[in-house]
């Protein structure tokens, strides 16, 4: 099994992702795909007269203030507009592809985060109407009867809290806790860079590799989305996956040449 | 097997409709629950600076004007908010539902119409880049799968053509091709009146009942939305359903006053 995370930042080639996807789904690979929607989210937003908001944590990771207006327009673009047309792309090149977000089935179940303590404009505020949380389950008998029924999973947050509400949760995490679930060869995380940069934003700086050993010195060089990345490097390997790829989601054939090493390759 | 359509006009209630689902559920009826979201896609087009269209077929049926762009919203709405917050709602009941669109596994196929003559503003027109279609194909695998698994298929438009394409078709009439191809016990179709009216908007001269004979003469009696949802009574009842209801959805126990016989009864 490969886990592949397509990354919601603008400037991933999408018909090339598929592209790649169908030829691997031909040559009868296992896979599973996780996608993003941040970027189209924030635009939005903007457009519903809702505007994004992000917070620090008070351990300094960033993310979007999710209050249940966000909620509703973050299920419009990631369960609405992005996964269907990536199910479309698929479902276009024969690949027959099922859309599902970690709410339905309870996918990816987690805890919401009943008060979360931010930084917000130099302030600290404890939020409590935020849907937040952590995925902590995977429901693989339900991913498991889809895969041997012959479809292509096309997951996206949010997930669902024990008590059935959704919650948003990072969607590279997510990634990695499935990988995890399955025990996956590999775990590919596209992005609009190459992979982990030394010197953000030179792309010439590319990290070839980072031995396992070594991931957590690597925390500090990470910037911005790509810290949360790291963080979910660190997890699936934490859970056994051998290796992770960060990899360039706006060439051709970006999962392949991931697979051949092309990138920031994490482990194995 | 019921198969329980809610309207997508305003007025419905879909807390009480997921509490009756719950009942239902907890007493080991079989269903499929299929949801519109017209009123929404219309007032988020709004927002969104692309305003809704509607068109009228030679024939006098008026449906949304579907170009990409729509498409993109109508996915945002249907298969996003909407289809999510119905998860939810049932999900926070202990239901284990999952949502899916018709393109998801090719659960409702068609064929695109490559043209429809339309007439808007007086004027006749032809239209080659609108994305609408009928279903013809239900995908009993993938849905009876599911239900094994003790899930509640939660189905929403668009469905998918033989190309891959994403097609906008008729709620209801997508709702009568998936009892036919269960051959569903009953059709249950929720709306924001009590039924079928002889004089719309007078609720007081609901029709109680329509022999499966005569169910013909009444369309002349259906207004706008209406005769859609009478054609797939239509449909439903020449493919073999025995009982079609049109009910009230702003009620408690909407669905199982439906089946007590409270509504218009078409057939059985």
């Amino acid at each position: 099994m490969i886990v592949v995370k397509i990354g919601g930042s603008e400037g991933l080639n999408y018909d090339l992702i598929a592209d790649d996807l169908a030829a691997l789904v031909k040559a009868e690979q296992p896979l599973i795909l996780i996608h993003g929607g941040s970027s189209l989210t924030n635009k939005v937003s903007e457009q519903l007269g809702h505007p994004p908001e992000f917070v620090t944590s008070v351990s300094g990771y960033t993310s979007r203030r999710t209050d249940k207006r966000t909620m509703e327009i973050f299920q419009m673009v990631y369960c609405g507009q992005m996964n269907k047309s990536i199910v479309e792309r698929l479902q276009m090149r024969g690949v027959n592809a099922v859309g599902l977000s970690g709410m339905d089935g309870r996918l990816w179940e987690g805890t919401r985060k009943a008060a979360i303590k931010v930084v917000q404009n130099g302030r600290r505020r404890v939020l409590r109407d935020d849907y937040t949380g952590k995925v902590e389950k995977v429901n693989l008998t339900l991913l498991t009867g889809l895969l041997d029924m012959g479809y292509l999973p096309v997951l996206t947050p949010p997930a669902i809290s024990y008590e059935g509400e959704a919650i948003n949760v990072d969607g590279d995490r997510a990634a990695a806790a499935t990988a995890a679930a399955f025990n996956a060869e590999a775990l590919i995380i596209l992005s609009n860079v190459p992979g982990l940069l030394e010197k953000f934003p030179d792309e010439s700086s590319l990290i070839r590799h980072i031995p396992a050993k070594k991931i957590d010195q690597f925390m500090s060089v990470a910037q911005d989305r790509m810290k949360k990345k790291v963080m979910g490097a660190q997890e699936a390997l934490a859970q056994g996956i051998g290796r992770i790829v960060f990899a360039d989601g706006r060439v051709e054939n970006p999962i392949s040449r991931a697979l051949e090493g092309e990138g920031t390759v994490i482990g194995g």
